[in-house]
């Protein structure tokens, strides 16, 4: 198969070179950039050297759509509403890495993002590409709203009690913790190694544009969930986001039967992995992997639930998810091309 | 005035060793070792050479009692239980940094630390060292029982909300987060470079012994308040805890108001800093000092209060709060030896 | 095939597993420790769990040497000296990952790592497994030597200079700085996170047991090497190895008649990288992967010599070049299960 | 007295503004800044409220040599070649943080930073300030300009060697390492946080503008000398410089002689501590402080010397020995403000 990446030479589209430099089904990679066209990718990061080279190539989206079997887009937020469009009724599929096309009411993206939404047709089509809870869907898309970083760790960690409407609707706090490479490669003062080295930062309180998309899905699954209290923070370091979400339940529970709900939801999903009683997950038990691991526990002094779902943010929150949607997309394994394995230490 | 350290090679008792000899009114500093008594403390810590050379010292409560002004146990939890009340009577006050002291219900302590408490008797003597809510009762106090550094920054930050009985008893959730120093200097797999660093971990999942220390103090304020949720990770740097901890209102109240109720509280207490509005601290806003900045915030989506407070956890969480405690033990200027700007980057 | 890995619990057993669980011609893994035997792996280190458990096996040599096609000894120095032994005249070949078998001296071998070596037959048949200079000797060995971490970044940085007698016999001096996971899992106060973050500290200042293993192979290249100067810095990183080496020429030479040298013995070797004019490699470049990457310039100024070297300590410099050794002495593709580009950022 | 810093915002800057504001003899600080004038320097860094605001002031030459008794220029290289000139003739004593000053051959100074130098008259009037070296002409200058990070730790580290001529003239390697806010404040895709960390970087490869001022100097000592190798690296940590310098000896000597030359030299010299056999300094052992650490050995195999040397670079580096010159310029301790012990862990 011929697949394309858009933004290729950020964070996201670089992962995705290299993953699908990996794919057993990928033939070709073409990489595109407005703003680099005509120079060498690897000559822009050398670290790739050692096979082919790759010329970074101007948009083109008439010739794209028509030649290239997938399109990722790994666009900075803006960008995606537009082209799209323009990369529809062709033989692509598009995998759409930004936030553009996630949020079904443009009047909403409009709020958060500060920026105009996409057509209605165009986010009409776009399904929410979280594959453990939406695959069928995924599989006979033509256009894929690859999930958030954040969202991707807080969803897969309530899916199983918002899903079941165990959890009383106003108590839903996520406290999120993230590495650095999830504010993206433009250099700025937040993320200068020297000041965030040494630093724990809280941003965003209340206004991240991932709110309204958590809510969304939630909402989807039981609409009585009202808005969740959810904060940003950044931690010194680069991969990795860790959910540690708060809920009431509505009704008492034991911890094994909240932990057998969770075993339910994703014991046939390859990439979520519940731990056992006792044991919570840290970010690096999912470094440079497409899972999630998810830890839970029951506070027999306050009753509430503690839920701490980790996952690697430029992988299962960008990257690998977007890779486990083409996949599905292409009905090959679900797995291919995704290494099983995290790097320790 | 006289000093003396006891435990003097841990991080605790290197960072008073550092405070005192820089303090303008101590005069000599003797430290203790129970397992390097005899040992010189320069070669230990060569980075400490320069002046005058420390033989570490074997305990002899006797005579410390005597000799001494003051004596600061940074100790691990187990033994200024039994060495505190061998040094009464003397002449020498005693700033406890364990948290043996701390809890004034000795089967709570028992419950949590799964240790003997002290006796009755140096418990009830033992005043909690919080200076900006305790200032009163500490300057005559001849045993202190220095904060918790996760308690300190917890209680600071919700100090003006429970004392003035202005949040919903059972909504208190305190999610923190520590630096690696937290853990103690004693290797282990947890705080090996290679497994700690890009990593971010949560551990001690509702069983931290800082929770009923919290608790005792917030029930102290206003004695509606029931158990809180208290969560506890561990972030790749060296120094510094953020508590971000979210609360219910009772009635509803303007984010104005609230941080009027801040200001109110501290304007008079040099190492509390209340945040402008929209303005959050982070850890390295505090590094190396007795600062503790809070920033707050009220979500006009959920009405749901976030106060982001910031220590540094060998500082304010223990070293400089001590030194604090001992200027207003002996009518010291409270900030005498503490030094004010945090180093940046 | 079948493959064992002694040590399967240490870092660079980690690693090793991970690669054969990714490897296509292995077919089973069986995973010894002599210290934790009759654990499970998989909870030992639940970031590898969600495929199959391993059971960790006591030692039995006889039994290993029929049943397994190669072994991998991942052990401390002083274990496979006498274990290799026993591990002869079966079916399986062994790759010894620690330093007892790459020294061919015995007397060498005691004063630097103050330990018995091995007998005399096994370390005669002990080959040292660097295939870009020794890959006819490894295709048919039954015992190989895994080369020594900073030895593979200094030998492939130093190789064509040497081996063609360009260099000054008495000019070599290499400062090389290492991520601390090349001081093993066990913690210590020196691999303590406060201790080694935002800190860097130089380590065995010229009495590293790495130095007889390279001034070894140098001589073997040209007899008239003398003793180089050798330093090794311990950097706040979890992995990566650059070695800075020093170098002055018999004869001036040009730096493009330089590079040419290298090109051309390093041209047909999949895993090493010489850079253009200009270009000179980080850590990052080679992260989690098998390359070697080297650049190099010459002082106008001072005519010396720079050669810049870098490798990922776990992998060139240990697990992967393990591999590596294993597809040539199994007429794999020698990059068989080797990731061929590193995770970036 | 009165205090004036320009480029106040900068790292060297804020770290001033620190140090002055602890500093027993300065009475005001002006703060200055062209790009940020008007705006309120406790608002840009709120980890200084809560004493006096500042607000930034507008550069005004003939104003600030009259009112201020000494004026730090914080600045990127390029400003103070002109700005000092209007600043003499007053009251005003002119410490110069940047390189503009140090270089007194105009034509080097333009080959190295490529651009215009200074007049000769200030060129000549700037006494280069390494107080351990040059005392006693700082202490009747009016220009000061204050040596670089590297050429400090290098040139404390070379002195007694270089100065009694004990060095092969053509030996000298020095392989120096810095933390990342060596670059400056300004973000750029090196000091991104997300490439900088988990890597080790060389740059400038013999083409760092501190080797003309390291030469300077050494030839000054030693007009034999001839051009040194200098390697520039960049380490994941915020602060510190660590200097691996090696040489040959012209006549053979013992350590012992070796290290006594240094005591010789260093020993009235507070901010300068020489470590004893076998222990080498690490840079955290000088974090924050205006020490410099010298550890040496003597290789029995190669007879080659190995200095290293440590600083914080933006301290014994830039801030600290800038006050440390004011004290000298003034006549006041020579330690004054300068916080004698470092922070750790």
């Amino acid at each position: 198969m011929k697949a394309g990446i858009v933004g290729a030479t950020g964070y996201g589209g670089i992962e995705l070179f290299r993953l699908l430099h990996n794919h057993p089904q990928v033939e070709t990679i073409t990489l595109y950039s407005s703003s680099q066209a005509g120079e060498n990718f690897e000559e822009i990061y050398p670290q790739f050297q050692g096979g082919e080279t790759h010329i970074l190539q101007d948009l083109e989206p008439q010739k794209m759509k028509e030649n290239l079997d997938v399109i990722f887009l790994a666009t900075p937020a803006g960008v995606s509403s537009s082209l799209t469009p323009q990369l529809q009724e062709g033989r692509a599929k598009v995998i759409d890495l930004s936030g553009d096309l996630r949020l079904k009411d443009a009047s909403v993206y409009k709020q958060w993002y500060k920026k105009e939404a996409s057509d209605g047709e165009t986010l009409e089509k776009a399904i929410y590409g979280l594959p453990e809870w939406n695959k069928e869907q995924i599989q006979t898309a033509d256009i894929i709203a690859n999930p958030g970083c954040y969202p991707t760790a807080t969803l897969l960690g309530l899916g199983p009690l918002v899903k079941e409407g165990l959890v009383k609707s106003d108590s839903i706090i996520i406290d999120a913790k993230s590495g650095v490479s999830g504010a993206g490669k433009n250099p700025n003062p937040i993320t200068h190694f020297a000041h965030a080295q040494e630093n724990f930062q809280i941003y965003k309180v209340n206004q991240h544009q991932h709110i309204p998309e958590i809510e969304q899905q939630l909402f989807e699954w039981n609409d009585s969930i009202e808005p969740v209290t959810f904060s940003t923070h950044l931690v010194p370091m680069t991969r990795g986001i860790m959910a540690t979400i708060y809920v009431q339940l509505k009704k008492e529970m034991t911890e094994e039967e909240l932990r057998e709900k969770y075993r339910n939801y994703y014991e046939s999903q390859p990439f979520v992995r519940v731990r056992n009683k006792g044991s919570f997950p840290c970010t690096k038990d999912v470094y440079g992997t497409n899972y999630c691991d998810i830890g839970m526990t029951i506070d027999p002094r306050t009753k509430r639930v503690t839920v701490v779902s980790v996952i690697d943010n430029l992988m299962k929150g960008a990257a690998t998810q977007a890779v486990q949607n083409m996949n599905l997309l292409f009905q090959y394994d679900e797995r291919a091309g995704l290494a099983p394995l995290p790097v320790y230490p």
